[in-house]
């Protein structure tokens, strides 16, 4: 199940646009080895250089470019402690399942089970304790698993956002109306995507669905998990103090990079200000900082003085982009506090998520065995 | 005073942006025509042609080219009836003030007097009843004024959104809470303006000052003129219904056109529905309009039924960018309503409502004499 | 025949890109009145603004929007004196050819037939006396034709330059060398076409057999008709001189308008100077313009002065596209002579160019009645 | 002179665009330390954090943003064993000439001196042979001078191209004929450089000066350093082959990497296939690779077999930029041969150009004493 002391893992869509930064990302790590890749029927058998459009300005990883792509099948797939998915949501609902029954570990990146009651939302910076429903999720199937399970992450839009947001709950206490509107990059609706006659010189006001998952998905991540008195855990949604989000969604030309524009009220009142925000925000230190999660990013939240940052082209790739950049916090003249959020939609806002939520749960012993890990980082 | 029974007019800032854009229009303007160009020391006495680095897309228009460039003094454009102002701020202060002393006629794109307590600031599809504070202007300077007065026009990104929200006050009563977040085109900085490198592949959450007039200049202009008991008038800044205006602006890569995303609620309760708000835009129907001004667009808003539109790169030039388009109307989760609204900032944001003002005013009889008019209406 | 004096024209591909040009095109012409659109089978039946995906930047022209689409059937056309064909290269083969031998004129910017000995590829303003062919085309079909033929224009990046190709050579005699490297905007390659991923912040140095349509369509279009011993015509591929030609094509992110570097050498020494060169394509003065198109420009070649232009943003909608622009004269230090042209390639470089071709034949009497011509004309 | 065994070095220019991208290199430099900055007197004695409009995608280096920033005067620099100027022309002459008579080595990105008789004008993976021009350039200042020269890397757009050019002559014998036609990134003007409103959706066919550039300095960089019969060495300008080269330039909407289509014609005949030229750019090592420059590329060619590469914004940061990609080998209907080059205008194009030559002139002693080299490397 090793190599060199390293975790074998797998990547479903390898060829897709998140597939292909799971592969450069995986190719890096410092625990995981690339082990099985998979795809789509008409590609499974090639060598992965032959059967992908590569898109990344790095080249390919030394090695990859030879390995033969597989079809999406669990079978292909046992020898891997854990599975990440950049599948398409049109195949990714079938699959993943069928990986998942055959007590495989699937992170996925995937909209399919991000709604579903015992599949946790996780974004690594905010609400990683969601596994704590994994057991849950294994029981209740038929046949309970073993060790499979699918843990999801969210859309590229939520994720940047819901960061700031935690450190502000954290900070002080419940927020109870939201307005964001976001002007989000190409690169999120993978390739081809967006034409380029639709979007150069161009802002599309419009994503189709977007604007639902922002404000279904931020109930999901900053609620908690209850238990009833049956035993049952559930995810509360926010529940205990209701959130109203409202959501505005635009595609822009940027190619990577999701600048968003918030605007919030806490419940407690006075609420704090710019300055508090900003304190609160730049102290911010996720669990996934503090377990050691070597994907996590030393400054979960970069907190810009300019008046005009963040900005992606230049603030996109620090730290790998798997952090986000937070600027502009001043008052709202509606609402308490505004600012403005910048993510990599690429980085934390997909893959990233994904191998950081992998992390944690190999820390926490949710995958794997503790002596594997051990020696994973060990080795490292 | 006439040429050919049309109205003789100068423009001042001839060869900035806003100049080339009035003299586009008033080449081809039924009314009016261009009888002197102003601009800096350094090309005065020059032919304009020599004088501009001209930038439309358009040719110069005929004639236009060999003009020679004057200074702007009032004494050059005694000739004129009415004088439009494209000058840069730091100009603009002395300039504009120095030609309505000198009994001048000036409506100004620059921002200098809009908060001039005796200065209308009029988006002409809006607001033109403000004129009634001319006599007042012109009675209050010293000495009085018989013709002379400084007529302004609102920022780009003021006047696209307050048209619609202007239409809403009409139908369903005071709105109590707004916010917008602006896309904003790189032509609303001028030229050279932003440099490539700032905003290619690039949003920059920042515009120095917009968010302070939006603000600002949205309670001017939706608020009402007032008198008070010593027959003094005053704008009363929304005063009687108070409005409370967050904006968030952003610098997108958008060649022309502003795109602003606006949740609003209302006073009254309840509220109307998102049809009831389509509608009431959709029949919009300014005096500017029904006065026969013949810049005044026939659409002043156009409501797209399409979920992605309106779009800059696709509606921005319809009627000459000489209306608005507003999409997405919407529920808002956290206010009442939500929608976008597209507004072509070098026309309707800028010179084509310095221009529509003046037609309104020429109209109503507050420049010239009436007999001019009516030879240049009967002649057009 | 004829509508208020005007000719019945249909559009084939009347959906796609091309095609909604057409249809702009058509809805203003003084002769011509859009009587039938063609589609494919899915949008047959459906009103035309039900089954277009509408990406121009006026809005349907009126009257349009409920036409029924019709399939792309001869039958569906017979009413129709003229066809315009915009559509794709899959579908144009078979389609075109029903369409000729159900004796219609066919004016098509497909690619199909342009290397067809019998089918003539005209650029309006340089070989439409290469209609001479079509006699030859009709009485060669079997069964011989009375009126159906086919006649196509050039590749957009083709169209460009050969124009004051044309020019050079009738002032200053056979050109023999010929270097262009091109910078293609995206609309070239129709709807959705190029990936915004693949085109913002970039350039592609391939278009899939572009440079092999440049290098061969030049020949013939800037080549003879020969008349052989037997009274058979063919086009002679510029063969009494030989030419050759090497291409370089680019895509770039520019939304309209093709821009070509030109280097070339003349048989006759000494070659001319810059300034004869300018002067030569000033005066050039295609017999389109002096039969009299309609659609033809007014200045069939724009030569530039100033050392920075053209340039697609500012000058590609002069004229409506229907002209070429050229700048940039001097010495090459390998050939003769350089330049720069710039041509809109969705106007001359397509739909325009198809509808001059027709015009040229309907006043050449290749197409329609003498008295229906003159009707229209008179009625213009 | 040394700071924990590397060598202290100096940038002047330090705010500026090239500046900032010396900083970026040095600061990660294996033996040079950054010592001095200096920038104009505007910026003097800031802290450069203060001083710097910072526009890198990646953060000030750590220590940089509180060194004092210093005048650029040679007094200020003495403690530098080798000076790097990003300095712009305007101020480049009069302060790189008073740095060479304090006797410090100089090595600029500006033009001012590339075309001086004495000082040689090196593309690193080219001509750093032309470095035995400085001992004459030494002795005939006056007084002669014993560590100070001046070096000059090429422009920017010359760069790209000559690599390869030296890879074909070395291979095949002599070019005599050249036809380059560029397509430019914005950034290769500076900061702020290129407004926006002229660039995007646009192609600019024309940059100041540029042409003239790579037509001159082409002959220079390809040419010898020959020995006249009084032992005063010059600069052939490929005299013993005369070379033609006809250059055209333009800029495009890219941020980095100038894209070039070139054709060429060989002296000797039969002039090699595209295959062998394949061979021949891929094989290429220069002499800076083979001595062991730390900044060089691996492959300072590397030959793209895909149709469509190279691409800017996909290979533009390969090997960070050092080296230069060719793609597109095939045969030319004109001349014999035609590719395409992509090189990083920041990196090689600049920057990264004076830094190799400057570890080129360390390792071979131009600069320097043996032991503090020596330790250096070792340190490394």
């Amino acid at each position: 199940m090793q190599s060199g002391g390293r975790i074998k893992v797998g990547v479903l869509g390898a060829t897709g646009t998140v597939g292909q930064r799971f592969i450069v990302l995986l190719s890096q790590h410092p625990w995981f080895v690339l082990h099985a890749l998979g795809a789509s029927p008409r590609s499974a058998g090639k060598k992965y250089k032959d059967a992908v459009n590569w898109k990344q300005t790095v080249r390919t990883p030394n090695g990859v470019g030879d390995m033969i792509v597989k079809e999406c099948k669990a079978s292909e797939f046992e020898d891997c402690k854990i599975v990440f998915s950049g599948l398409d949501a049109d195949a990714a609902g079938d699959i993943e399942s069928e990986f998942r029954s055959a007590d495989l570990a699937v992170f996925s990146n995937a909209k399919n089970y991000r709604r579903d009651p015992h599949v946790p939302l996780i974004v690594p910076l905010v609400n990683p304790s969601h596994l704590s429903i994994i057991p849950q999720q294994q029981s209740l199937h038929s046949p309970p698993l073993k060790k499979g399970f699918i843990v999801t992450n969210a859309n590229c839009s939520t994720t940047g956002y819901v960061i700031p947001l935690a450190a502000l709950e954290k900070a002080f206490g419940p927020i109870e109306l939201l307005l964001v509107t976001t002007m989000q990059a190409i690169s999120g609706a993978g390739y081809p995507g967006i034409s380029s006659l639709d979007i150069m010189d161009n802002v599309v006001p419009y994503i189709s669905g977007e604007e639902e998952k922002i404000e279904w998905e931020t109930l999901k991540i900053l609620g908690g998990v209850t238990e009833g008195d049956d035993g049952i855990k559930s995810f509360d949604m926010h529940a205990r103090h209701p959130l109203r989000v409202s959501a505005s969604c635009n595609r822009v030309p940027v190619i990577d990079g999701h600048t968003e524009c918030v605007s919030l009220r806490f419940a407690h009142r006075p609420p704090p200000s710019p300055q508090q925000v900003r304190e609160a925000l730049a102290s911010y230190t996720p669990d996934a900082q503090t377990l050691g999660c070597p994907s996590a990013p030393r400054h979960a939240i970069t907190v810009h003085e300019e008046p005009d940052r963040p900005q992606p082209r230049l603030d996109r790739y620090y730290q790998d982009g798997a952090g986000v950049s937070v600027g502009r916090v001043r008052q709202c003249q509606v609402l308490d506090i505004k600012f403005v959020v910048l993510a990599n939609n690429v980085s934390i806002g997909a893959a990233t998520s994904s191998i950081i939520n992998a992390e944690y749960a190999v820390l926490k012993g949710v995958v794997g065995v503790e002596g594997e890990v051990e020696a994973a980082v060990a080795n490292s």
